[in-house]
This record gives C-alpha cells, structure tokens and sequence, in this order.
C-alpha cells in the first residue's frame, strides 16, 4: 500500500466521512452513491484553491482545511441548497503527517458545522493544490439563481462586506495591528462562515442571489447581467465592521467592502414586500441598493449621485484567476 | 474580464456543455442542478491528473483532454451507473488559445461519445492538473460495489489488459515500434474507452465489479478485500492483445497485463449460471478464475500451481500517486 492509498484510508476515518443520512455509499468503492428524495434537485459547485496563487505557500493547515470546505459550500448557500456532502481531491508534494493531521481537523471541524460529509475523491502527488466539489439538495425549482432580479426589487446582503480582503495584508505578513482586530479579520478570512441558513430561508421570497467572492460590484455585475437588469448600490449603506474600520481608514474600508471579494456573504435581491417579515424573524439582511431598468452596476451616494469607481481597485489573491 | 472567466466562457459554449436530459442548470451561477428520477441514484466519482505525474508535461492537449474524462467515466461503468454529466477543474500556467482549443476538442469528443454533459468546474492559474468529478445514475440498490463476490462465482474481465500499461514506453518515447502497434497501444493509452454499456449490462447480475486502474492483481485485492473472499486468477486465461504481444516479450506482456494498470477495463465476479447468457448476448466476457473463501489473490497456472509473483514490479506513472 503506498503514501498516498494511505492518506485516502487517513481521510476515510475522519468523522466527517461516517454514513450519514442521504450518503447510499461513501468513501472506498469507484464511486460514492447518493439518495435524494422525490421533488429534490442536486445541487453541485466546484472550486480549486492553489498554494501562491489562493492561499499563502506557507500557510496553517488546519485553517486550510476550514477555508477550503468554506468557501466551496458558501456556493450551495448562494442556491439555497441544504449542505449534504462534498469531494476532496488533494494534491501534495510530499507526505506530512503534522500537516495532514492538522488539514483533516479543520476539514472536519467546518464539515461538522455544514452538516456535510466527506464522500471521496484523490490524493496524488505534485505542487499543492485542492478541488473541492460540493453537494447539496433544494426542493426542485426553488434554487435561488442569478437572473430573477426584477426592477423593483431591493438589493440586500448578508452582512457586512471587506473583512476577507481586509484580513490579505494580515494574511501575508505585510501589515499588522492590535490583536482583537487581527483575530477578527484573519477569522473571516479563513474561517469564513457560509450562510447556509439564510440561503434556505430565501428560497422562494428572493429574485435572485449569489455569494461574494470576486467583490460586491463585481458579482452584482454578474446578477445584473444574468437578469437582464442595472442593480444601484447606495455607498452609505454599504455595512462594514467595526474591525475593519479600526485596520482600515475610510477609503480604505469601503474599497474592501466594494472591490476585495473573498467575503462569502450573500448578496441576493428581494420583492419590497418581503422585507419585514425576514428582518421580524431575525435574519441579517442589510438593504444597500435596488434593482431599475437598464443595465449594468452604478453606485451612488446618499443625494443620488453616481459615484461609480472607474476601476474596480483592489489587488488580492483571487485576481490571478 | 480576466483570462480565466474568459476560458469558463470558452467551455461554457463547448457543445458538451449545452441543457440536456437531467441537467436543470448548466455551466453559470454557483451551482449546477441535476435532476434524477424517483428510484435512483446518483453515483459520483473524482480523478485529479497532474502534469509529469499522471502523464507528460509535453503531450497533445486533444488526447489529454480524451484521457482526463475517459478515465474517470470508467468509475461509472464500474459501478454500473448511466453517464450524465462532469465538472472541470482546470489548472493553467499560462492561456494558450490553441492548447485550450485541442484540449476541449478532445474532451468534448469523449464526452459525446460517453453522453456526459460539462455542468460546470473552475479555472485557475498554476502548476498543470486537471480534476474531473463524473455523475452518473443507477437504479436504488442496483449498483455494482466490490463487495459482493461470493465463493464460486466467476472471475472475470471486459476485454485484454496491459495495453494501457504496455504503451508506457510509446508515450514516454523509451521504446519504439511499427506504425500499427504503435497506433493500437497508444489509443489504448490515451483514449480509453469506459465500458459503461457492459457495466449497466452486469446491473442485477454481477456480485461485484471495478474498473482497472491500479493493475489486475491489485485491483482483485480490492474484492478480495472488500468482500472478504480470495480471488484466484489464472494466469493463462488473462486475455491480451496482438499489439501486447507484438510490442512485448511474453513475460513483459504478462507482466503488464497483471500488474500494469491503466487499463479502464471492468473486472467483475458473476455467477457461473448467469454467463452464457451474457455471453450469448453479445458482451466482452472472459473468464480469468474464480471466487473461493479465503482472503487475498493467488495467481495459478494451468496445474492449478500457484505462480503469485512477490512483487507487483510494474513501475508507472500511477505508481507515484
């Protein structure tokens, strides 16, 4: 048996790759099985994450292993799909126990959180680098997509925006700063927390939704696009927190919160009618924007006027894609 | 627009990548969606290939891309499953318009010939590797695992082994031949052909099944194992082909068709009653041994001698995983 057969034996003990409900079959056979229940669609996202280009060559694996998971299942939270199960395929330059330990508890720990279970996948050797491919259910024709935006509609997300690109200069030793605001934005950049809940809670009330990997400009670009529509963003509205305004000056800030990306909240559009009941209910959902006619992305402040940034700014990780 | 989104688009408009059968949501939003009927399941399978690894740095980018998704098809044919779709992640140094262009060309050549739809994947920049997540589907509990052969069923394959592994030195340029051996040994290698008609054929019939992929005494090890049984393989009834044995010594080509890997044939147990049928029906069946209680793999020769080699001694690509 060699390193590597031992590594797949390695990840099938984890706890996040027991049986578990709607996994027929797991990890050790030519395929994984899974059951779903009649009026059920699958749901399926994957994301690859290389070393120097996503994440720093020297990096702690545990958080690794967190990030990896997390970022992959915030997509199942953009289509408001429950979380059922996902596949690594892992590439190493070498055998590291230490490192491989550490990588599979915070795989598992953010597993655990996702109520997902590991069902196969690869282990092989060169230059480091994982595909993560999630799985998740929704019942048929309520997943929450890209090109349902309706003039009208509010534009909201899901929390506040900048902390992931806040937390790069942290990640890669370039800057640094008290500890509680450190800890709170190296947390959201490798721990991020996908949110599955609120993804399932809009199904079927939100127009359209996604999660915010590559910016909040960008990506309400790619909702305008898909739904034939131009999406305002008021500046003012925009929400950042109280770490990332203690790291970052202003400009800063709202730069992040506009361009950085990385923050896997849910930006999602929304009938007006909808709102108070969501917020009644305790769902954290900030309203920065609307959806008119037209075409397109425009922000604006708070007299109205566009304020547009001509470039979208911010140099990170995810721009070499 | 960066290089990367622009290849997604690239492959979003492959003809293997347009709505089909089962595919409520292709190439485009954070997840794609798969529909299945009541009474299946889906089966779900993972291979990452990485350059100087899994094949040669340099190598045409058509074959290549035949390769990546034949071999993973081949996953579902040995369970059983009915092709339905795939997800890409691709690994790039560079973009190369006309690289991309062969390498699509042949995956999308497979993917026609297999029925599978591209529903999605990512694109990154780094070291060159591809992961390919295959999905198929199979009836509720008629999937073919390694864990069913019972003591007196058949052993048996799909076809001749150790073309795959007998073609090594081809690709490797090491050795050369005459043009028609070549030509057979290299098809063989660099466009596997999933046996995913003969894998739903054994639905219902085989008490266990698996592609070929880590060598044929190895992989009978994994029954072996699985079902907790031996297999005993004999060593003159293992078919091989005319350019094996044109290319190779006898004892090359034996060995290559035990222990060489790469061959994406199904090995399966089947009960002795239920062969003629099988065979009278027109499928690639050849008998190799059979299931006995015990543990492990025993190889016999025409006496009934045991002949198991100590080592597995073939050394390929594979090996290195």
């Amino acid at each position: 048996m060699g390193e590597f057969e031992l590594i797949r034996n390695y990840f099938a003990a984890a706890p996040c790759a027991q049986p578990g409900m709607g996994v027929a079959l797991g990890i050790g056979d030519d395929c994984a099985l899974l059951s779903m229940n009649p009026g059920e669609q699958l749901a399926i996202s994957t994301d690859t994450l290389v070393a120097g280009v996503h994440f720093p060559e020297v990096c702690d694996p545990f958080l690794l292993g967190q990030r990896a998971l997390g970022v992959s299942a915030s997509d199942l939270a953009a289509m408001g799909a429950s979380p059922l199960a996902f596949t690594l395929a892992l590439t190493l330059p070498e055998v590291c126990a230490d490192w491989l330990q550490a990588f599979a508890r915070g795989l598992n720990q953010m597993a655990q959180g996702c109520s997902m279970r590991l069902i196969g996948g690869d282990t092989t050797r060169g230059p480091l680098s994982l595909t993560v491919t999630v799985f998740g259910t929704v019942p048929t024709g309520q997943a929450l997509t890209r090109s349902g935006a309706r003039p009208g509609d509010l534009l909201c997300v899901g929390g506040a925006l900048g902390d992931g690109a806040g937390a790069l200069p942290l990640v890669l030793n370039q800057r640094s700063t008290e500890a509680s605001t450190t800890q709170a934005l190296l947390a959201r950049y490798w721990s991020p927390q996908p949110q599955l809940a609120l993804g399932q809670a809009l199904r079927g009330k939100a127009t359209s939704a996604l999660d915010i990997s590559d910016g909040l400009l960008a990506d309400c670009g790619h909702i305008a696009s898909a739904s034939g529509v131009r999406l305002l963003v008021e500046r003012d509205k925009v929400p950042m927190s109280d770490a990332l305004l203690a790291f970052f000056n202003a400009d800063e800030a709202l730069n992040a919160a506009l361009s950085g990306g990385d923050d896997y909240r849910l930006a999602f559009t929304l009938p007006a009618s909808l709102l108070a009941d969501l917020v009644a209910a305790g769902w954290p959902i900030f309203v920065i924007g609307r959806v008119v006619e037209g075409q397109g992305v425009g922000l604006i402040d708070d007299r109205g006027q566009d304020v547009t940034p001509l470039t979208r700014g911010y140099q990170h990780f995810r721009e070499t894609r």
